[in-house]
């Protein structure tokens, strides 16, 4: 658990970089569509205090934080406990929707948005992302409609 | 105005590190209360392209933007265009209410917020908060009001 936050500070990490030029990716597209767009600052413990997002964009009041992945092949995702309690939390407070937002890098295809609560929890306390739950992800379009209000959520999963 | 610029950017002066610790005392403020906050990150000139806020609070789907100043002693306050404009442009994008959060150092009074469109443009494109403006601005528990939709922003100022 404390590997896991120290990796998530190290800004200097290729790897965490490389994760950056993906959130830019998606917050520019987010941007082009008339969202406000925000993301996190790149800081060390004293910002952890707070629960906020990678990204967050809001339009028309309406609320999306995104924890932002990307995967070199389609598979499973996990996402760690304490970054879906840090979107929960976010949204709790914020109103609107929590989603991984998973980029499966050189494959052509663009951004998937699996709602939060699409998100099954492991034994571990992780939270574990299927293919299927990823092949049946939001697309920047169906963002697009919640904000614009013209689909709800429950349009998207029958629960 | 490059110099303006310039200065905002550079993060190693002890007057930005300054004000990086009264936003964070007023998002600590903010996060008490329950709202959703999230700093700018600290980022160089690739971050300028899109226009965001000092601080941004969310609560119940209403947003808040907010521009951070502080002041050694009460006087006139002028706000660089182009900060106004980056404000006004987020809030635009995603509803709600654009502020400039001011708070006198050391008065043992707290922060007040005053409405981005009751601030005066000068002939040189800047902006200008009164003093007279300054103490009518809102107080932590009308942007709480604000935030519940117990109030409405025009309860607070004629225009």
């Amino acid at each position: 658990m404390l590997g896991q936050y120290l990796r998530d500070d190290n800004v200097l990490t290729g790897r965490r970089q490389r994760g950056f030029s993906h959130e830019r990716d998606l917050l520019m597209k987010l941007w082009k569509k008339g969202f406000a767009v925000m993301r996190a600052p790149a800081s060390g413990a004293r910002a952890r205090r707070f629960a906020v997002p990678d990204l967050v964009a809001i339009k028309n009041g309406v609320v999306f934080a995104f924890e932002v992945k990307t995967m070199r092949e389609q598979r499973d995702l996990y996402v760690p406990g304490h970054q879906v309690s840090k979107l929960r939390e976010f949204i709790r407070r914020s109103g609107g929707y929590a989603f991984i937002a998973v980029k499966v890098i050189g494959s052509g295809s663009g951004w998937r948005f699996v709602p939060l609560d699409q998100a099954e929890e492991t034994p571990g306390g992780n939270y574990k992302v299927s293919v299927e739950k990823f092949s049946l992800g939001l697309t920047i379009k169906d963002i697009i409609a919640l904000a614009e209000k013209h689909k709800s959520i429950d349009e998207f999963f029958f629960k």
